[in-house]
């Protein structure tokens, strides 16, 4: 696939506010790769505030990692105060599927408020789809363990379809799909899963690519291009997994549009 | 100006504990920059503790950064406590002005708590003085945007005289007054800018400075310095916001007053 | 002593998840450090899903370092859990002694949860065993402040066969005690007390080590051993505490039982 764009440039020129509600595990990396991509995070999650930092932000990023009693209404007002005002809102469920608490909160966010774009790894977004298509139309969460690309791409599109967004899926190839076009994306190396936080990081510099760039399969899959390059760039044979962290942080902020056209690797799905 | 102290020697034999009550984006890093100074860190924010804490310690630093229902009232519990027990609180208003409930934390804490040390940027101490002057002397939010050196520098004495305190505002140029004198502080690069918590770092290494030094306007300038000068000899062309990040800490850890003397950029402002 | 097991190599194979519940200073090098050794690390403390998640993991890490109200039911909720599942739980009583808050639950959680392993340092160990000693055997809070190795053997031991469990005391030299075998690890270097959370990365370490290994002095002396071996492969002379942050977490990825086996340094304490 031809790939020609200014992602990059056009975050760098507007350095939109991107508005985080995360988890305390891999915040500090979220803030610091938006700030690479050339964003201005703001990390805020109390109720009394989430509305007014919605307000002045370009994107919204809600992730469930450490998921609380405190954020959880956090979460559903700044997610319905970014539809009002016309931001798109990022969704990461962690651990969908791990726990009941955190599947309910995924379903809740799903039905409250719109979101743009879901990225997670396979299972969270199986079973994040499957909670879903159970209540709106009679699909129960019947996938089969495979990890199968086909199925995958299959899954991402219906869920884009469902939610009227974009669905991104991350694993050894990520899965990028807005329902109309599915994308794969065979950036990365298999180290990154041996950082924490590779997915939450993605996820915020997904806000930092939609907070200035149109939001539909293109825009993400160059998102999640960007770092699946940054970490084959910054990865080297035998390197530890500290200096890895370090490396594909660098790369990231080092990152432009014409490194990206070179390295991006992608491919149109026809399903 | 001439600077010949030992204000890091004093931290280093000192050892002092500095109590933080901080933002979970940057508090690792707070903690990290007080062990390289040679201060020793402790965390705490809950409301039953935090008045034993921040009686077995020698500053206290309030950072209202990701300010929550849960804290508010150990901030003020613990800043009393401070008071009482004759140890310096140094407070950083962030996001004062990007939200009501920032805002309006800022001026209780100013009311209710004696703050020694103000450090924010520029937005930050404006609105935390509009706001306070408002109530007390009759100012309101007039000030233009302009970002005049000068008008910094009158805006950190008015508001040193106003809090009885030292006031610094660190942006290109830092800005340090205790209302007798004012100092422009002229280290750093300007790569701090892109990576998360540079001023949250600096507040947490104030609190290490003014532990085991006089609180005046020469010892938050020499904590400011030091920030500053650990980006400068940490930093190197083309270097990415990951390795520079190590760098950073790294050359705080190093630092020592020889380097520091040889380093600081500081003029006295004669306004 | 002789040294000749496969603990890493059990980590890596089985990939165990590891719950923790932890403090939000260290939480992400509790994370990596997880990753690094071979286990999957969770971070999960909201009381709602906590007995869930204990449920599908193979340890549980309870540390106290940034204490509060919202997770305390959370610990010995989980606690409670992994006992009925019987998997190990690990504690790590941060700051034990230095508020009332802290030490009580401590006391709290040693009589409420099996502990299979204590991990702090001798300050912390210290306390915990004289108010655990002072309910249950009359033992009260008389230890003389003597950092004296062969006391804190004797305490290890009293409080290892105390609790039926293991106690490891960490300090310039790290002492590991089941109540039968009392081992002394002499690995490590001054440095690492210069960086935040390497007592919790520890703790967490453990947590991986013994959710693959049997539960006894010597599985846990393997991780004490490992995190201080990974620190000398990682310091040179003259670095700064950024880098040496990046160069453990790289030590412990390339970590293997070749490596450990070489290097350990470990005595049997004959008491």
């Amino acid at each position: 696939m031809s790939y020609n764009s200014d992602y990059i440039e056009r975050i760098r020129r507007a350095n939109p506010i991107v508005h985080n509600i995360t988890n305390y595990v891999t915040v500090n990396d979220c803030a610091n790769i938006l700030l690479a991509i050339g964003a201005s995070p703001i990390m805020a999650d109390d109720e009394e505030e989430v509305e007014e930092i919605a307000g002045i932000s370009k994107a919204l990023v809600i992730n469930i990692g450490t998921l609380n009693q405190r954020t959880m209404g956090s979460m559903v007002k700044a997610g319905k105060k970014a539809n009002n005002s016309g931001i798109p809102v990022i969704l990461d469920p962690v651990g969908c599927g791990a726990s009941n608490m955190r599947t309910k909160m995924t379903l809740k966010l799903l039905e409250e408020v719109k979101i743009s774009v879901m990225r997670g790894n396979a299972s969270e977004i199986k079973s994040a789809f499957s909670i879903k298509g159970a209540k709106t139309n009679g699909v129960d969460a019947s996938f089969s363990d495979s990890k199968d690309l086909e199925e995958i791409c299959n899954v991402a599109r219906d869920f884009a379809l469902n939610i009227k967004g974009v669905v991104a899926v991350t694993g050894k190839e990520d899965v990028v799909s807005d329902g109309m076009e599915t994308y794969v994306v065979k950036n990365g190396v298999e180290s990154m899963a041996k950082i924490t936080g590779t997915g939450c990081m993605l996820s915020s510099l997904t806000g930092g690519f939609i907070a200035s760039n149109p939001v539909n399969a293109k825009t993400v899959s160059a998102a999640v291009a960007t770092m699946g390059l940054a970490g084959e760039l910054g990865y080297s044979k035998g390197m530890g997994t500290g200096s890895f962290r370090v490396s594909l942080m660098d790369m990231v902020s080092l990152m432009d549009d014409q490194v990206l056209k070179e390295g991006i690797k992608i491919e149109r799905f026809k399903g």
